[in-house]
């Protein structure tokens, strides 16, 4: 088995069901990863530990997803030089704005890059992107799910122009 | 000199123009205290290493103060059992409401006593009245603080009554 | 039967709901405690007294939840010199950020110790960091919690790279 | 002297010059009334004592204004029958956002008649109408001042079409 | 049958679940009252004739409710000098913060009485407060149910402490 | 078949529940009309070129409706000399406030005439409104349309008045 | 000299600084317009007959500017057929937030066609490529408009690369 | 010359004073890059072509700097595979919360790898980790960075517990 270049981290197994899109799109692209439940409040030191070795264990993108007062990716962001992709999940009370602002505001030096509230599908293209660089099969791969992307609005636009968008709303209610 | 019971943290010295308010605090109660600088970003292991050791050297309370994706007081709290407060300090665009967020919303196992933004000086009296529960001088200090306060008000009222608005605001100007 | 070290007030039996974890977590420690329904608003000599009061009936800790305009705990506050742990519960309209807001900002002289929306679970919590700097037994149950906390976290991460997440994820949604 | 009738009350002097605006407006409509500097916080007897007393003192309504964590005008409710306007005054970090939530947010059985951030005037002006469904001059002092705002409108109108918004603007700026 | 004293008036008729809570206290107090489905935006002139003329009918106070781009309340106290009290409803989309803003932040010169959200029982209370200044009974009609909303309270607080938290809570939820 | 007037275009066709409402008054008007999906993001080239062309084609009103960082419409008034009016959907997380502020917070040069979240009802309407400069007809159906909604809310305030708010209620839950 | 197509109308003449932007871009398009201050609180039957009066008079488009509760645009809108464009302009403490949402959130049946926050020159833009549907030579002057927008781009971009960006800088600093 | 590496795009030249940031942390790392004024509302043909042939002229990373409505770096997004970093600059009116919500929310397919408001040196060292797993001097180059940033901080720390607090903020303030 190849050894894994993406690390996806969530703070709580709350956040998995949100996390696994992710690593459905690491999957679809056959990028090797590994999945972990690591807190920055709960395990703190065994997250930073984790951070810290990841680059030489191989892993070349960290993808972290925390809720509420998301301390995760910022942590880990402190101690490794590898690119680190945040994902703030949706706090139970205000929505994720929380989640949102305690990831993107990180201060000069330790930068995250923050994707949309939920957006672990998104964290995984963003992965894809960056190892994109590096390895021109997934810069293909991407390539390849983004000519899909417009080929299925395209197709969805043609059913709508052909049938009207009350037999399109029907059909897609069913 | 005595061992301090309160240890002033702050993750960037352009943080201690607004946290030197709970040193003031406690200088005014003679609670011996330190004051740090230490970043949960920039030396998150130095930062650790402190709180955890924190409870050992005799420091009974923790105040931290951090702005923007204010990740400090939540990072110590994680690796200490002693009370940590935490000071949303006001960042530069979105008016301290990244920090207090940041801050405040803590999820479940690791509460930050968090007060308003910028209120370095009722972080140092909370550490008071913290305190107090342990050592009546500080409660009796605390008790008379608060006096000091009420008679405050209650001569500015007399002075308001007394003179009327225009003066009052008049002199107030000057 | 002990006498109680902690108060937990709230505006409304609405938020007993809510309120009932700080309970759960002072229970679990086996530290003393008594439970009130008192409003800032309906009640409010009867909150101020039973604020006044507190200290002299060997309560070290005060924990005040209320929602929206969340006026308990600062007026609590206001009359005691016991350290206030603030818990904004959720409201009807606004997710609980009027409530946070009413409760957090509190003006120069008279700090609540806010904790995250509708999180009374850690209000407990920091009633039992408080009161540790006093009774180190509770110091010490504060530690085991944490500790338990920490291996829940680490038996997740076990569960997730043995299982893979799928297996993860069907399991705990049955 | 006449006695009373509008109590104007502040949590801070650093809000009387905001709250000036509404002693102005009863000056100019010839209301008596008396203003004070008593905090929900700071003097929380004083200010509960002072609004149970008024009513029987013959005050009708009460002007109350504070800032950030705003409990003033809610606590003076709690405690009278008389209508109670708020004034949120403008906070320093959150823009008077944290005011007016805690001002306005009030629950059912308390009110508070909130006005617009800073709006002392307007709190000024509510009295009177409040007082005009009793007082007729009062009234009719209201439907004079409303007459003098349309024909300042009107005025300023013809003059912008007369001479142009490039004169106007420039006259404006003198 | 008596002259309306109240007149409760609402943009739409999707308002009116919220808004019947305003004329169920004044039912409660033997407020005579009249109610009314008006909109600022598709019956303007019929809103502005009838608040214009509310005054010579009889009509004290004016209660308005609506949501959104809430302009009712204020239209209305543009054409009367009667007090005015907004109601602003739920929004469907940003939970009536669109509606709170829009109605509570009045320019200078035409104050609106706003209370929180959906709370039409508090618009009525303030009705009754502000007739209370020139009719005793509705004074007192008001103090007796303030006294019975502190007895509510005291009451549940007895039951809470008697029975504990936990049979309370079974309780309530039967 | 008439030409098409107006294009309603969105980015998704999970929009298109929303965006009939659009679709379904210009029918009601008797406005030719075309509908699109194409998106700013997967199909960026294909929405430029179709609103490149849109003018040519005899189109007259663009109207745009997307969710979250909803760049559709800024993308197509970008590339058209149209009017466009943009629809800004409730995205899954923050209600639709992040949708609005990308839609018309537009920088100078290239306006968007955006309407409130989710109402692509009045995005159908204000086409109408502005077809009717230049088609005295669809003024006149505009004008039959705001007759109609007039008459609807003087019937059911009749009725309110006429039966009591209990018997409308009652009968509007049927 | 020609009738006015387009007027811009603003609740006060605190306004005229920002709404003059939009009669700058009239005026370079050599599009006739006329301008007045009209409050939809100080002034609400002539706003209103002026807005009911305006097609009669020939006049095509209205743009409406107001700040805070900013109604106007909105009674306006409820009054006419024409397209109405509103400007939010910036308030005193909510930085437009107030203004933007109390104008763009229309309910169903009278749009406003809203602009960005003091946005005046989109607003006039708007105006043009809504006239320019009838009249072709406006239609020309937004195309040549937007033409000499991206030439401006490409002369900065030009020059940056050319000079680099620290000269650049320097240069835009004189 | 090199080759570059990295693009810095802007949407207005009103954005060189926060972008070039982004460009001292590449010289600074000795990383070739270009910059570029292209706006996707004034110059939208010529952003798509730029970043749609970036990857073939050999950038590798493209930083993408806009405000309010940023369409800028999604736009960009949307028609290249490269890893797109995207800078929201501070807007006039609502501080660079529109300028975040437009640049990070973006839909499901296309990333938009976002920084805090105005960081645009953390979008230059976010550039410098991805190019590191390809380029192992890069890797080292962050390394020493940060290296850097925590002996600055312990420095400071340093002198402010050698010379106390007073001394370090007269010293700061010279």
């Amino acid at each position: 088995m190849p050894s894994p270049l993406v690390a996806i981290i969530m703070g709580s197994d709350s956040d998995l069901e949100i996390m696994k899109d992710a690593a459905l799109v690491l999957e679809e692209m056959h990028i090797p990863y590994e999945i972990h439940i690591l807190s920055a409040h709960r395990t703190p030191f065994q997250a930073m530990q984790y951070a810290q070795e990841a680059s030489s264990k191989g892993i070349e993108v960290i993808i972290a997803g925390a809720g509420a007062a998301a301390h995760l990716a910022g942590v880990i962001a402190a101690v490794t030089e590898l690119p680190v992709i945040g994902v703030p999940t949706k706090s139970s009370y205000l929505q994720g704005l929380d989640s949102l602002l305690s990831m993107v505001q990180m201060p000069g030096g330790i930068p995250v890059a923050t994707v949309a509230i939920n957006q672990a599908k998104n964290a995984g293209l963003l992965a894809v992107s960056i190892l994109g660089i590096k390895y021109p099969e997934y810069r293909e791969a991407y390539k390849t799910y983004k000519k899909k992307l417009e080929e299925e609005v395209l197709a969805k636009d043609k059913k709508l122009t052909t049938k009207g968008w009350q037999a399109y709303l029907e059909e897609k209610k069913k």
